[in-house]
């Protein structure tokens, strides 16, 4: 394991004191712990809070701040943070208006929060939850009962986190979450596995001509090993998915996140890109909304996502181009 | 070699496309060249032009856009673009009041971009050139004399944008150029080659135990290859070497940016960004800007640069902290 870390098992803390370090303008971190919040939270308005293992950075607290999240509860690498550590996250966020908590589909996520969900009630605390699965490549995977949640997650923070800065409650936004995550679907391809520091060698190995589609961000297995393709073989595979899912017509209004996952350089995730765009104009797609960077990686792992959401409504589009004030987005 | 590419000839033509679909709302191409322009140019504001080989997304063209470059001028990889290409790219920054060229300090790109000024001279374009060459490493490189332009460039992208944004004229923007390039120092750390997509290897190699001190973003020889070591080590020798070439004291004000080389993920840029806290804070600086991400990277290349500057003058600050619409700042 080659890494710019010290003991493994401070990177957690290091790497949380570094960002509040580094983005002292805008974040700041609870205590010690995992929680990571908005400097300037905004009374009244309904509180956002996500998180999960660390490993995915900049998800999630490069998403925190003013149009976003509110809060992000980091916890150790691919693991769970702590009901109580997610508990002190909502009562910082919640600025009277209640809270709503984005949980990506993982076992021990989806318990944690619930938990802190118990928590917060009993505090009289108002708390809803929207659980994101938006990845299509497999049921039932390692940690997760159903479907994953894997980079679409990220805009349902964007779109969630306009809507709050506008001022909807904590009802409407729920009926929001629940209009929006069935229209966001994910499909990724792997060509290196994620090295956890604390275990010191990759989770999965591909040979040096073997890549994988569907797998997970935290390296959980995918559908289909093959050998390298080109790019464009890749897009068609992935945007063939995604349309068997969304099942698309002419016309129809679309976003797109081209999402690196940790050791992907840009240039590839562009041309990649630039596959993705012939696929959906042949189809005839109204694209809107385009995004290409790392949002929700997977450590160190060499690979891609392509997420897209079919926009129903345009107020779903005025919230993706909504102005925000983060590091990441 | 295993790339989400196509043909390897077709990398540059392919990732531009795929770029300015993605950020069509900020960004053209002229026609099918290698000039990224901003798509909203101020009438009557000196316009600002950088570029260089590719291969070190998102510079430069994710600094396009108001407040930072008008155009950028993209050669092939690790290849200085063409003189034609960058007076191309001089005409369509030219707003009437003149153009500066940042470059970084390679004798192709320099030499390019003086052969650029010269015609657009011809044209009776005003140009002035501002060279970086912010990198502490060594001396007289391959493919350099003298010191070679790094990370470092970004911030004086950052700078002189804001300064054009808020309507300096030529003069003042290249008297501010010469007096913050001097006070700009970068140096870095790889953990691996990077592979350029017509060569299909790496430019070098490092056992898996093995790091190097400043190698260049194409892969330059560095001046100390040695066994891995702690972040908080690598930090020590980097800070160190900085410290020996800025000669600061206590009190002095600096900005700080942590550029990953383009595989090394968030979690350790951050881990290292600790140390380096730790390490100025001890020194008793006042740090007042600080960032930390992907700038300048040098394609796959695992590792990363630590830049700093002087800031000599609080409207420097101001100017790092002017408001951008860019893709990458």
């Amino acid at each position: 394991m080659k890494k710019i870390i010290n003991q493994p098992e401070n990177v957690l803390d290091e790497m949380l004191n570094g960002l509040v370090y580094a983005y002292s303008n805008l974040l700041t971190r609870l205590d010690d712990s995992g929680v990571i919040l908005n400097k300037e939270m905004k009374a009244g308005k309904v509180g956002l809070v996500s998180g999960g293992g660390s490993g995915h950075e900049p998800a999630h607290a490069g998403f925190v701040g003013q149009g976003m999240l509110d809060a992000a509860v980091c916890g150790p690498v691919f693991t769970s943070p702590t009901p109580d550590q997610i508990f002190e996250g909502i009562q910082k966020a919640d600025q009277g208006a209640g809270v709503l908590l984005i949980i990506k589909n993982y076992s021990g996520d989806v318990m944690n929060f619930e938990m802190a969900k118990d928590l917060a009630e009993m505090e009289d605390i108002e708390v809803e939850t929207i659980i994101v699965d938006d990845d299509i490549a497999v049921e039932d995977s390692t940690f997760t009962a159903g479907k994953r949640g894997v980079a679409g997650t990220v805009l349902v923070h964007k779109i969630l986190g306009a809507a709050a800065d506008k001022g909807a409650s904590l009802s409407e936004i729920k009926a929001l979450a629940d209009a929006i995550v069935p229209n966001i679907k994910t499909l990724g391809v792997a060509l290196s596995g994620a090295t956890v520091p604390e275990v010191g060698h990759p989770g999965f190995e591909l040979a040096e001509d073997e890549l994988e589609f569907g797998v997970g961000i935290h390296g959980e297995p995918g559908y289909s090993r093959q050998k390298v393709a080109p790019s464009k073989e890749l897009a068609k595979e992935i945007v063939g998915k995604l349309k068997g899912q969304f099942n698309w017509q002419a016309g129809d209004q679309y976003g797109v996140l081209v999402n690196g996952l940790g050791a992907t350089p840009l240039m590839e995730q562009f041309v990649f890109m630039n596959d993705v765009k012939e696929l959906l104009e042949a189809d005839g797609l109204n694209v809107t909304f385009k995004k290409v960077g790392d949002y929700m990686t997977a450590i160190d792992m060499a690979g891609l996502s392509l997420s897209m959401i079919h926009i129903e409504e345009d107020s779903w589009l005025e919230n993706l181009d909504h102005n925000v004030t983060t590091i990441a987005w």
